[in-house]
């Protein structure tokens, strides 16, 4: 069969896989970026569906526009002009099919062959795959525990004629979990103004800080409107709904929404007016303020448990939010190695390497903290921590 | 701001465009491939929701694979061996954020720059942009009330290096709502074995045929896996929760899965989990039949308007299922003008050049004729015939 050149690009996610495997029951997972389901508010969800369906079944069953639902486009700008200082209405806002969409649909606007994206080193692998598929090349600019280092991004804009957009979580990241300072943010956004250079701002786990001062957006540095945002309903409402955004410049958000037209025609309707009717009927603070607190205690555990077991050679981060830590190794040591030894003892994490586009740093891995409680963290981490120590010696 | 090159060949949807301005309650339309929402089961979708959501609600939250709802995978399998003459089992489906995203993974997976798309002439408008996304050429195949010439399709194969795909709708197409015979079905999986070109054959209303023997599928007569399949359940159940599908050899819907995982990461888990549901608890054909009998009086009502009251220069199809008929005005009539009055006298369709990816055929439009009811059928279409009548004197 004669695929497109692209095909040969692409690998299938580790943690995708990873995630068929471990659908056992008695397996400790750290490796899917996956919510506490236990936090779902399920019965809310119960009983949005039914009023949408009895008031309005035909509309929320029926297709609807490629922008996306209106009152929720509108929640999503004052809620992104509140937290991050932007100043968004609903035209700035195009929903997406998860903010997985977002990322591809910015391949599909943004991207020839052999152009190139800028990241953190490492970054979120699965928009390396969505980048992939558009056939462009990765630079890895430095990153310390403050942010990108902002001159190597400079330098690396400068050397590479092709620099198309650059790609960053700043607010606990996928996969490190490190959040970049405000001067950090600040300098991209004038970086990004005097190239020209788009920057992809993806933020799914802002909401969810556990200590500490909210830090403005890249894009409130903005004022030419090359800084685009990311926002996802996963980590604070639930992921099965699919449900994210792009927002950014009107003219290039119609852009975006004429792609999306050709790529899908729309979002579900009925999993927008639901969750707009929830922000509307309840208290999406409050229930953000419960994730917050489980995931800080889950941190927390996670933490002193890896401070109590791990060998001293295992540095890990401690992130101010989100879901994961990161653990770097000694060099000598390659985690998938580990973790085949991990699967044996019931108990899985994600090698880091898949997180670098240009491959190495096999000695690093994530865990996640979201998903599993808390006796389950202690056992795994310890699991994880003895079998280090037969590697680390 | 530099865009992609493929943006440039890019323009909005004439139809998503036009169904922004007929959404005054006033507007008759023939416009949108709306199916007709007082058909939608909206009571059994709120049972099943709430049975989905008490039992099953974390899970049908959360995350889950790529491929797809298993269950559901497993009934669409069923499916389409008893409707189409088909060999699947689950792992010969991926289901898809509607039948929209199967056509822009097509792409995807097989068309680099410059290759060759064959279509009917004319052929769905959206599969145009889909496609145009990924650069191709289109060779439009000239196709009568039997189906392609498929003498033709082998003379523009042969004599274009780079054919790559060949994209049809067999069943009351898209939009001229005509069906091709078995042999024509026949011949051209003969020719997409012989040459070894992916031809995706696009389903979307094959289970609404008003009368004659229901046909099998290209698919049935293709024995090299070279034939894949698109379906969606979007004109038999809701188009609101955005679930289709792609079904063909098992390696390439591999193929498929890993270039979904980059684009979108997964469909909508509980759109799958309650559609799955809905299958189990109610009877799916009783609930088309009811489409179908609902949509072949809203036919007869549309032909023998049109048959009563278009001039007889008018020439239109009349299809044995589906949701579309076809108009042909003589050459010298451009029906973008025709729309402009009629949208005076508050009436809609879709002129019909863009449904030629060449362009050119102005002289024709598209009538959806499931979504008004009929008194607004009879209505509607005597109102564009007494335009008609201005235009062809």
């Amino acid at each position: 069969m004669k695929y497109s050149q692209r095909m040969s690009g692409l690998k299938a996610s580790e943690i995708r896989e990873l995630l068929k495997l471990i659908e056992k029951p008695e397996i400790i997972s750290f490796a899917g970026g996956l919510p506490a389901p236990e936090l779902f508010p399920v019965n809310e969800i119960k009983e949005v569906s039914r009023l949408i369906l009895e008031t309005e079944g035909e509309k929320a069953l029926q297709y609807s526009t490629t922008e996306g639902y209106k009152p929720l486009r509108e929640w999503i700008a004052l809620r992104m002009n509140k937290r991050l200082g932007t100043f968004f209405d609903c035209d700035n806002i195009l929903i997406t099919h998860g903010s997985q969409q977002a990322i591809d649909l910015s391949g599909k606007v943004f991207i020839d062959k052999n152009d190139v994206v800028l990241c953190e080193s490492p970054t979120y692998l699965a928009a390396i795959n969505a980048f992939k598929a558009y056939e462009c090349e990765f630079c890895e600019v430095p990153t310390d525990s403050e942010g990108m280092i902002i001159s190597k991004l400079e330098e690396t804009i400068k050397s590479h004629r092709r620099s198309k957009l650059v790609y960053v979580i700043p607010d606990f990241q996928n996969p490190t979990g490190r959040t970049w300072n405000l001067e950090c943010r600040k300098l991209l956004a004038e970086l990004s103004m005097k190239y020209e250079i788009i920057v992809l701002e993806d933020n799914p786990y802002g909401e969810l800080r556990f200590e500490g001062e909210f830090l403005p957006s890249i894009k409130s540095f903005d004022n030419q409107g090359t800084v685009l945002c990311i926002g996802t309903f996963s980590k604070i409402f639930c992921p099965g709904y699919r449900i994210g955004w792009i927002a950014g410049d009107k003219e290039i958000i119609k852009k975006y929404v004429l792609v999306k037209q050709g790529t899908d025609l729309q979002c579900n309707t009925i999993a927008q007016m639901e969750i707009s009717k929830f922000l509307e009927l309840y208290d999406i603070d409050c229930h953000i303020e419960k994730i917050r607190v489980t995931y800080k205690n889950r941190r927390d555990i996670a933490i002193k448990t890896m401070e109590n077991i791990f060998p001293k050679e295992a540095l890990f981060t401690i992130p101010q939010g989100g879901l994961f830590s990161w653990v770097e190794l000694p060099e000598n040591i390659d985690t998938r190695e580990v973790l085949k030894e991990c699967l044996k003892k019931n108990v899985a994490f994600v090698p880091g390497g898949s997180f670098y586009p240009n491959g190495k740093h096999e000695n690093t891995f994530r865990i996640n903290f979201s998903y599993m409680q808390e006796s389950k963290i202690i056992e795994g981490i310890t699991r994880i921590g003895n079998i280090l120590k037969e590697f680390i010696k």
